[in-house]
């Protein structure tokens, strides 16, 4: 029997949320599966790492093809014990997700699912975050979960060039298409809820929206996802701002 | 008397570290300072957010021309919370460190320094990271202080292009000169330090050292460091990989 791809899947709302058992289902299709992710939610920690408390691995569940273990850590934590502590073999495939909520835009920043997708990368693996445009714990990814199928076998078939991993973003209902597109700039417009607890102190949840700053540019995630379309942007783990290097070289010190 | 710059500042290291206080010295030469930092130490958070507990400020210094709040959120958290809970006006400037430790190559994706200094750029203000190559928590900052003091007068001259931030690394010991380079290109490999609790379970430390995968290169901030440069990166917000646009644009759905 031809060797079936090891699939290493992560997400950031944690081992049990639906949108990880969904990609589950989807990868079985194509791979031995092994699931490391985080026993708790770990939404917007981006690719922050833990050095400061120990981490933890459970296996929680087993069958042919495959290995889902809970970690106290975050998603690029699980990534990390996956390779150098967990897998016996280097998996071919990192994907993270089905994050429930939009990554695009800014948003990749602040992402824990992109955060895994980055760390993915990094190791010089194939690495793709999966996000659905809903929030909701019982969000329907079936339309989903047939467009993960058709971007898996183009990936498997395509590959990704190293030093680049892609930041999926679906919308809800029923995609029109897929898009290849750029990361649309912009910004959370935080809106603190600022309350008082009941000895007096103040306290502030960090809520907001985001605001687009080029709502006129067709060539954006966030325009492909209103209009309908599955978003697809190459992401670049080099943050050299390349361009502004001849500018600073005229600095004069 | 003309008005002065208000410079924002803010760390991971929390604000009782040395690096800060450092900082707080050499910014009051160019203006009135705030410090939105976190109380406690809060390396390696990224860019990471708290959406899961509530925020809260202490106004801990006042004198003039400097104030100085901790909270107990991310790096990320105290620049949202300093723009839109406690400054009055927007800062002129968003500068983060002194950072205890390197955050050069792909150590940026990890820097909670970092991730302050590119929320500021998200919100379209000049901001800086800096960090001092020495881990140290009574680290010698003399040197890098006098490096910051030229690096900003070059910032308040010729400003920096929106969407662009800069990450400032500067060796040990007395820096031979200033260097604009681009991330090296490496990663961190991991060995997880394997122990067993008390109650014969196992937990793990994450620690590692970094593997530059072009030590030939001479254009890095790596190899500047090495020769004992201060290695000034230009850092992008948009992490699209534009070249490889075109290749995904073959994909066949």
């Amino acid at each position: 029997m031809v060797n079936r791809p090891r699939i290493l899947l992560t997400n950031d709302d944690g081992v049990w949320a639906k949108g990880i058992r969904e990609l589950i289902e989807v990868m079985q299709l194509f791979g031995d599966v092994t699931v490391v992710a985080p026993e708790l939610a770990q939404s917007s920690k981006s690719n922050a790492i833990t050095t400061s408390e120990p981490l933890r691995a459970k296996l929680i569940e087993e069958e042919e093809g495959l290995k889902v273990y809970s970690t106290n850590g975050t998603p690029v934590d699980c990534v990390k014990m996956a390779l150098d502590v967990l897998l016996e073999d280097r998996p071919d495939f990192v994907i993270s997700g089905i994050n429930h909520g939009s990554n695009a835009a800014v948003s990749i920043l602040y992402s824990g699912t992109m955060g895994a997708a980055i760390e993915g990368c990094i190791h010089g693996i194939p690495s793709v975050g999966f996000s659905l445009c809903d929030y909701a714990a019982d969000a329907d990814f079936s339309k989903a979960k047939s467009c993960i199928v058709k971007i898996f076998q183009q990936i498997a078939t395509n590959g990704i060039t190293p030093g680049t991993c892609l930041n999926i973003n679906i919308p809800q209902g029923t995609p029109i298409g897929f898009k290849i597109c750029r990361q649309a700039l912009g910004k959370w417009v935080e809106e603190f809820d600022h309350r008082t607890d009941p000895t007096g102190k103040d306290y502030y949840w960090l809520t907001g929206h985001f605001k687009n700053f080029e709502p006129d540019a067709t060539d954006t995630d966030i325009r492909a996802l209103e209009e309908g379309y599955v978003a697809i942007v190459p992401v670049t783990i080099d943050m050299t701002a390349y361009a502004e290097m001849e500018l600073l070289e005229k600095w004069n010190f």
